[in-house]
């Protein structure tokens, strides 16, 4: 037999379940918001993604030359795809854009607990403002998905902060003396903040051109608390730094106005790995800690669209995905039970396969799960198959019932069953069960 | 800017809207019969393929070595990855299993209507039963997908066959002197019979090993009618042709109990191209012929999860896809128009935000779709917006109104407005519209 591919995943009909309702739940919150579902292609050209990272991303990549000499590779993010949407249509696409989609992509990766070579996220995106509301949205919209998945307001906390209150500091420190920051070794550091010992931190902040008592006084005020951002502001003297923080607040405010600032926790040293942010930067964490890693993020990434060729763009999303987010619903006890449900079987004993099957069509018609005999089984057979599928009705259409014109309605928990005229069933009655007719 | 890949597409939401609603209704529809959804990975071995279909597989695969040496594929069908997957649970796994999942497939094919490189479809199979019975469960489901889109039963017929009755047929004629038939390829050939001129179809049948005929008998009797099956049995004298022929009419009168069987014609000549299939071959057509390639197709290949080195498993399934079936839709006038619609847009004006994002959460809670600001702009400004988005109701929050507690009504049809009392909207409105307070 064949092997499955390492780091992909296959997914049986109870874990579907599961994940089925995971991104139903996040994609009718978008939809609700006015997010509109949008498709895109697996493959793109190869070059775009080494365009925007560099040559060395082509050894995340599953990439080849397809049979026509085109360098392809197999989508490891939605949005230079995007991009390359908004710039095609740009001017006839009325603005904000807001699209969402829920598709997989690839990226050959570390495979560890939560990641995995093929992963399913959800990327939301406001295309076309620079407002702190568009922000405040896409907090909004997060949050709303999480209460929605039935979380609590305890049960995860978004950090937030802004890129340029990093970029400003780290400008600051670099104006004092003359040696030369490079930011985003500086950011990506600050970014593995808590992965890394303190020592080894501070050292590659070092290395990244601070000086060691600067990486001490840089690190001491990414713990700056809320109530003391103006002295953060008034201490970096920073024009970068005091306009983040102006922003900051502002999508905070409106955040609050949305509802949803109690999600919000201020964290200077919330960075986000990636170069290309520019804003507002958050990642959603188990307020609990018992899932250590960030369970999805986003920001403001203005810089982007323009970048990869299209029109200057401003631009502000967040990706969940189950890989994560099913963690967080597991720790949090909101994970459904991964069981087959069914609401009928239909039992066939006997010739009577056309009024079996009208049965099953009416009980279908009114939304049901309706179950019967494809193989040719007996009685038994036929009650052991309902039950491995969980059925919760079992509807009996026999040949001797039929003489009698009634079926004989089965409760699969408690085994209790009793009959009913033909003509009173399903009736007028949305999701007849036994205790109808008991 | 950079190109999309030839034969793959980017969906912008309006189309993704009808195509969205295409696939809920064929997915709640398999859901409906108890078929489970399942997800699986985007690569598999490369050796499946050829292993399955030979080496000039490849040349139609989106195939290359990964990074870590592995032989891998684009998956171009589904059937390959399910036989892995049965085989890997295959014991504990109650059978009848019936499974769907819609996804995307790719194929390096030559781009036309209806036939991308990437392409999305819906496998809807039963695994483990080998009785007419499921036969039939695939042709009521696909029957009742049809329906629940809006088809009419003059819409579409399923041209059903059965592979025995091709193969023995020529098996019979193969016993008649002693040339040696290629079956397959013959059958390939009848697979072809409409879309070749009748010169051309003769000679490939001779080129499979018939006299000419031979082929010209065996042509004629591919259009026996259904009350002249039983002289087209006597007529071949041969096992395997009467057995097909019985097994075929057991399926139908099993349709006939599902209440499809008006849905089905008996054609002979509906080979299917594939050579997995060992019983039921079924393919659907535009009934109007206006659409001229099979909407999509679907039989038994009880012999394939073994062959692929599963568990011997009869099987029976079909897969339709948005690429064809939408052209069927669209020519029957089923197909949505593409547009967007939004329920309501709440409108600020003034310093309103937090009040107007009360009533926003109010409308969303009742299942709406509901847009606001995040772009700070002007009243004009966002009535633009509410109309670019197909908005129904806007509802007006300003300053002015809030002072004399009122919100402004607007419907966006007529442009008709009123004022509503705050306390009462939405109130125990489900949707509450302009009509509802004028």
């Amino acid at each position: 037999m064949y092997d499955r591919i390492k780091g992909f995943r296959d997914t049986y009909p109870e874990s579907m379940g599961a994940r089925r309702w995971l991104f139903d739940t996040v994609e009718s919150t978008a939809r609700g918001y006015g997010f509109r579902e949008i498709d895109t292609p697996a493959l793109e050209r190869t070059e775009m993604y080494v365009d925007k990272s560099g040559e060395e991303i082509v050894e995340e990549l599953y990439s080849f030359e397809d049979q026509g000499g085109r360098d392809v590779a197999l989508t490891p993010e939605l949005t230079p795809t995007v991009a390359r949407m908004v710039a095609e249509r740009g001017q006839e696409l009325s603005k904000p854009i807001k699209w969402f989609s829920t598709r997989k992509f690839w990226r050959y990766e570390q495979v560890q607990q939560g990641r995995f070579r093929e992963f399913s996220q959800t990327n939301v995106d406001i295309f076309g403002s620079a407002e702190p509301d568009a922000d405040a949205e896409i907090l909004a919209v997060a949050a709303e998905m999480l209460t929605e998945l039935g979380l609590q307001p305890d049960d995860f906390e978004f950090r937030v902060s802004h890129r340029d209150v990093l970029g400003g500091l780290l400008e600051s420190f670099d104006d004092e003396d003359a040696t030369d920051v490079d930011t985003e070794a500086a950011i990506r550091t600050v970014d593995k903040r808590a992965k890394l010992e303190r020592p080894q931190y501070l050292d590659q902040l070092v290395a990244a051109g601070l000086s060691a008592d600067q990486a001490e006084r840089f690190d001491d005020l990414l713990d700056t608390p809320e109530s003391e951002l103006d002295e953060l502001v008034a201490f970096a003297d920073n024009d970068r730094v005091s306009k983040a923080i102006e922003n900051l607040q502002a999508v905070l405010e409106a955040a609050d106005d949305l509802g949803v600032r109690e999600y919000c926790t201020l964290s200077l040293s919330t960075a986000r790995g990636l170069d290309y942010y520019t804003g507002t930067v958050f990642e959603c964490f188990d307020a609990t800690g018992e899932v250590s890693r960030a369970v999805f993020g986003g920001g403001r990434y203005d810089d982007l669209i323009g970048d990869l060729g299209g029109p200057d763009t401003p631009a502000v999303g967040f990706a969940p995905g189950d890989a994560t987010l099913s963690l967080l619903c597991q720790r949090a006890g909101v994970w459904p039970e991964e069981s087959l449900t069914t609401d009928y079987y239909v039992l066939t004993a006997g010739d009577t396969r056309s009024q079996a099957a009208a049965v099953a069509r009416e009980l279908r018609s009114r939304g049901h799960v309706v179950e019967s005999d494809v193989a040719d089984r007996g009685f038994g057979a036929q009650l052991d198959y309902a039950d491995s599928i969980g059925a919760e009705t079992v509807v009996i259409v026999g040949e001797q019932d039929l003489e009698s014109d009634e079926y004989t309605i089965k409760d699969m928990d408690s085994g209790d069953q009793t009959t009913v005229p033909v003509d009173e069933f399903p009736g007028d009655l949305e999701r007849p069960t036994f205790a109808d007719f008991a």
